[in-house]
């Protein structure tokens, strides 16, 4: 038995995801205390004033905070209205998917209402399939609601905490730093916490109905992990179709044609660019992150309800993976004291350091609340369920697992950090290429992006063997979990980046001094590196996420093994490994024509309004964010459907075997395209901006902006943005949702799958 | 019993082989017949002034003829170097490795001179471990002199013929068609007859020690498969990384920078450019496809080796796969007969319908000329070893598996031509996003790549379920050979594509009129689509006859199923998907350092020596040659030490099962990369043809050359070469050489292996 009760239990849970709540409605307490207008007679400035010794520049300027004001206001409406225009498309999606699940779920037992023998816990008696069919159909849409609620609420603080960003910048990048970095945390915490409380909450209603048949429990609670990914896959292939057909737009015509900065107030697209921000990077990165943590939960208390404290009714056990995600937000929140109160950012060169610190503290004292945790909330000694065998696990052994899993993280994420940050010599030798043209960056810049695969596989694939070996699928699930423990610090230094964005965006728009546009750019650096390292941690939490499900799937469906060696399963692993490159082809050209769109649209305005050049007349913003979400909008179902009928197609045709191999296909492939295609693209940008920034004496020598070297590096950086920001992220959820898409269809098609081959 | 007795079997296959050869050597002499300089009465122009209706340019230029055959020394002497340059590493490695093979197989039974008993036909004694030793490495060895045969051959053959395609091509492209794709057909006979003929001569003489010990025999065998692929893995890289270095190294500096057109020969690196074509593209090529041809025999005598054919001693039967290339020499012998002598090209529009039809011509008589081997050579019912179980296999099961094997590489041949041929829209797409500036050009160019994959991954899917259920390994084995049986047709039509290219460099290095370029431009036209044509078969054959290899492997190893849910196979999977990509990572770095040292020493001449760019004096060609070759044999050895030693070291040390996943995992990875990374650099370099031919209005509207629109495509072709022309093509020979050096090593990973698990 564990040592912790299930009352203390029932109550730690509940504790944790609201001390995660209230932490984030403080720092957005904090962030809000910078006014954005100084209607307000405190407004704030004042003390600011005083307390800093940095320089400051233009503080006072009234004018210059109304207009940021007004850009803020520009970019919130768009996103607003965005994501609205989305919901109601994903609404509809959600009714009919919803629907397809009861049904096919119902059908498994021709939607009978008398319960039925368990399949595991042998001798008892478990609810009905048409019960299943529905608490997994409400699962489902819970699920998918705690998704966007995630996602707008990210978006919501962004927008709110961008123009603080900028004005803070006045004061100095320290200050600047910390608005931005507090606004992230609102998000990481917000996500973390939500995500814990409703899964919790739900468990406990569920539990209501189903009382001791906790097989049919969680399996039910599987469709929470469903709908929170299908959201996110729509959330990202959509938020990244937009972003990137705004970003690639304005940079075409702006920079390579017309000569004008970035977010240059005059270029059409710009705020369409920045509204991208929001809803691609934060709200779509919030929940593919929210739908990870949700599968690598559902999927180790899937896995748990078969051990012997599962059948045993063990709650607090059974709660492990719950009480993990707990302890990591109390982590996360000691994490973040060290960046916002008990450090203080002085230089830019901090920024990057101050960052991978949060990683390095929160990983090391998350070792600790892992160790506490798996004495306190597990029996000595458990059986779990290894396909078909029992095996005998300690406590400590799963430790290990969580701690691996955790690890895995640090080690993909600081190895991301080396070849996306232009500190260290990968990004310096493809800056380096730019000397002999454009071709020779995107060469060197592939070559890196493929080497970038190594470490982060090898990282994974210890953490699978040594969790596997030690647990089985329970100890892929809990692995995955560790990597995600920390995941409210890692949302908030992944955050922080698209908001650093936003805010030069909003300087550069409000016209706004260099030295400010300077800060705002270095924060945007850093930003860049841990926008590439959030993808790794991304997209190294899915792929055991994926493994986790995938076993879960397995076990589920009644396969005993995934045998390479027969013909129904390699050809599913061939082709599942094709199934990145279609996903990827689709997305990729979805950019590519979006921004053939947004570019002749901007090249019409500046061509037909007058004055628009010599910045005499404003530019048609709306016109921009309208291309974005319709092509967006419409560009995201053609993806959008593979991934979802994939997994329906080949198990309703070609049945459970092959679509074991899919899985395992597509998984072993996505994790390197999405990879290489994260850190290809992130290298690229931040070669193009050690050129601009030019501070050593390499970098000067390549520069300045507007050089030949500068030109070649500016097409990479837009060969890269699609493959960063919109195929390579999009492809983690290619890989989990379609593992947690056949683990709920499990049961149909083990009972009526594989039609083609039947009949052949 | 088969139909054929064993008498007539020995005498069909070298009767078959000799006619190879035969019809090799009079197309040799017939492309012979075009003389280079006339120093020859019987000049041979004469007759053919006469013969030839077309307008005719300078025919009778004597100075123009020597001009060609000086450049043509220039390019063979620098081939011919390089080549021989590059064998003495190899055989230095051949003897180091080849001392490796005989000592890790001779310490599986420590060296011992006993015989034992049999692994498959029990009851029997079977020659021992120490001989199986000395014969793989005998095999071993001679797979290795043949591959390189086969390469060199094909290199003297095109250094031969590229001068006087140009000199045809005065009297019009028919002319220089004929004599291109003659000279293709002389290697594709050679490398077909000659590996037929050396495997034959070798099992017989091997039988002399085995007598009735088949299963060593067939065992030792596989050994010339290994030495042919590994030569071949040496030949790609090497040669790619050469022609590439130069390719891309001329065109940066040339086209780019000086704005000269390509193949100028004030451009220091345009003979190196040219060897290049020769060693890479031709040399490089025929050993890959030898290794496939070689390795595909050996994986299906191996298998047919424990069947009940094998196990009785059948010798007709036995040599089904020898049957099936010997009936490949004739088919495509008749096949080519319709391109030369059959059917006349007048026009430019006519040379890819050409080609294409050889394809289906070849592959429909083959179709039936397979239902006849397999009548007459095969028991009518026997059974097949399938991974510990027996499976009862009917003769017309096989002649599917043959014939499923043959239509899939036509379906991929096709596929390919439709996404590189500029005839159609996904190269015109390419071509269009241009407008846009090389960025969009880079990303359609990447998503078409993608794209590409879908069907030829089907296509094989399919191939391998049909002749995977039909009959198990065996049935995948000569699938992959029924996709080969046409390569002296696929060489032919792939060796034409390099030769058209040099024959155009020729043209514009002699200085000849504009008219003969634009010739010679149309038939490399059609031989860009031909070369991604004959590497979508490369790689689709690769991805079958690793199949078989891996099936092979597996048997040999003992292993009875490779279940992806052991924690040991799955991190072999996942790490094997990985390495297709660390392999890319190292050669396309390779190329973009050779290329960037290339273009220094080329800017270094034009700026150094004085009335370079006006003509007035000779480049340095020697320099550039030099470092092309020094950069290529340096660089070809740690993806090649990748390649070599990663099944050695994941066998000794984590043992047969995750090598076994290992080999899954680059398999089905390795696969998309090499399709998607071929037919992306096909499709660019098309792309910019298609702008710079400006045949249609739409082509016209984005050209001429020179404009931003062409400027944006050269980029995407520079980027593209290193794509399809180093690491794509290199890859099918990683998934392959790892499967079959598995194989070989099979029986001391399964005494030896799995040290650090079994530490562990």
């Amino acid at each position: 038995m564990s040592s912790l009760s299930e009352g203390v239990t029932q109550i730690l849970i509940p504790v944790a995801a609201f001390l995660g709540i209230g932490f984030a409605l403080l720092q957005w307490f904090l962030v809000s205390r910078v006014k954005l207008t100084s209607n307000d007679s405190s407004n704030g400035y004042k003390e600011k004033l005083i307390e800093s010794d940095e320089e400051e520049e233009g503080v006072n300027n009234l004018e210059m905070s109304i207009k940021c004001a007004e850009i803020q206001h520009a970019i919130s409406v768009g996103a607003t209205s965005f994501l609205f225009t989305e919901y109601k498309y994903l609404g509809v999606f959600m009714g009919v998917f919803g629907a397809i699940i009861f049904l096919f779920l119902g059908s498994v037992r021709g939607f009978s209402t008398k319960s039925e023998p368990c399949t595991y816990n042998q001798g008892n008696t478990c609810k009905p399939a048409l019960a299943n069919a529905f608490f997994s159909t409400v699962a489902f849409l819970l699920g998918g609601l705690t998704s966007v609620l995630s996602g707008f609420l990210g978006m919501k603080i962004a927008t709110y905490a961008n123009a603080r960003t900028t004005l803070e910048a006045r004061k100095g990048v320290g200050k600047a730093f910390i608005t931005a970095f507090r606004s992230g945390a609102v998000m990481g915490f917000l996500l973390a916490a939500n995500g814990l409380l409703v899964l919790y909450v739900s468990i406990n209603l569920f539990k209501l109905y189903y009382g001791d048949d906790w097989e049919g429990l969680y399996e039910s609670i599987t469709g929470y992990g469903l709908g929170g990914s299908s959201m996110a896959l729509f959330g990202r292939v959509g938020g990244g179709i937009y972003t990137k057909a705004a970003d690639v737009g304005a940079d075409l015509v702006g920079k390579v044609e017309r000569n004008i900065p970035e977010d240059d107030p005059r270029n059409p697209a710009v705020i369409a660019d920045n509204v991208g921000d929001n809803v691609g990077d934060i709200a779509g990165m919030g929940s593919d992150l929210f739908g990870s943590y949700a599968e690598s939960s559902c999927a180790a208390l899937f896995v748990a309800s078969i051990s012997s404290f599962g059948i045993s009714h063990e709650f607090t056990a059974m709660s492990y993976p719950l009480l993990i995600s707990s302890m990591g937000i109390v982590v996360c929140l000691i994490t973040t004291l060290f960046a916002t109160d008990l450090f203080e950012i002085k230089k830019v060169s901090e920024i990057e350091p101050s960052l991978k610190r949060q990683l390095l503290i929160s990983t090391v004292l998350m070792t600790v609340g892992i160790a506490v945790v798996s004495f306190f909330a597990l029996p000595s000694e458990f059986t779990l369920f290894n396909f078909g065998t029992e095996k005998e696990v300690k406590n400590w052994h799963l430790f290990f697992c969580v701690a691996t899993g955790l690890w895995a993280g640090l080690v993909i994420g600081y190895t991301t950090e080396y070849y996306t940050s232009n500190a260290y010599s990968p990004v310096q030798d493809v800056a380096d290429a730019c000397r002999t043209g454009a071709a020779t960056n995107v060469i060197f810049g592939l070559a890196l992006g493929y080497k970038s695969v190594i470490i982060p596989i090898f990282a994974i694939a210890i953490a699978i063997y040594v969790s596997f070996s030690l647990a089985a699928m329970y100890g892929i699930a809990v692995a995955a979990l560790g990597m995600l423990s920390t995941i409210a610090t890692g949302l908030a230094i992944d955050a922080y980046g698209p908001i650093s964005d936003n805010a030069g965006g909003i300087a550069e728009m409000a016209g706004m001094s260099h030295k400010i546009r300077e800060r705002t750019d270095a924060l945007d650096a850093a930003g860049n590196t841990t926008a590439a390292i959030g993808k790794g941690f991304a997209i190294g939490s899915a792929a055991l996420v994926s493994l986790a499900l995938f076993g879960a799937y397995v076990s589920r469906a009644g396969i005993k093994s995934v045998d390479v060696l027969t013909p129904k399963a390699f050809i599913g692993l061939i082709v599942g490994a094709m199934l990145p490159y279609w996903f990827s082809a689709m997305t990729m050209k979805s950019v590519g024509s979006a921004a053939l769109k947004m570019v002749e649209e901007v090249r019409r305005q500046f061509n037909t309004i007058p004055g628009l050049m010599e910045g005499r007349a404003k530019p048609d913003y709306a016109n921009c964010v309208k291309i974005s979400t319709d092509a967006s909008l419409r560009e995201m179902i053609p993806p959008g459907a593979l991934v979802m009928l994939t997994p329906l197609i080949v198990g309703t045709l070609f049945g459970v075997e092959t679509l074991a191999g899919v899985l395992a296909g597509s998984l072993v492939s996505g994790v390197q395209v999405a990879i290489s295609a994260s850190n290809t693209g992130g290298a690229w940008d931040n070669a193009k901006k050690y050129i601009e920034a030019g501070v050593s004496d390499h970098a000067k020598s390549l520069g300045p902006k507007g050089s030949e070297c500068h030109r070649a590096a500016v097409i990479g950086d837009t060969i890269g943005d699609p493959l960063k920001d919109t195929s390579g992220p999009s492809l983690n959820i290619l890989i989990k949702l379609m593992a947690v898409e056949s683990l709920v269809f499990a049961p149909f098609f083990a009972a009526h799958g594989g039609l083609l081959f039947n009949f052949l």
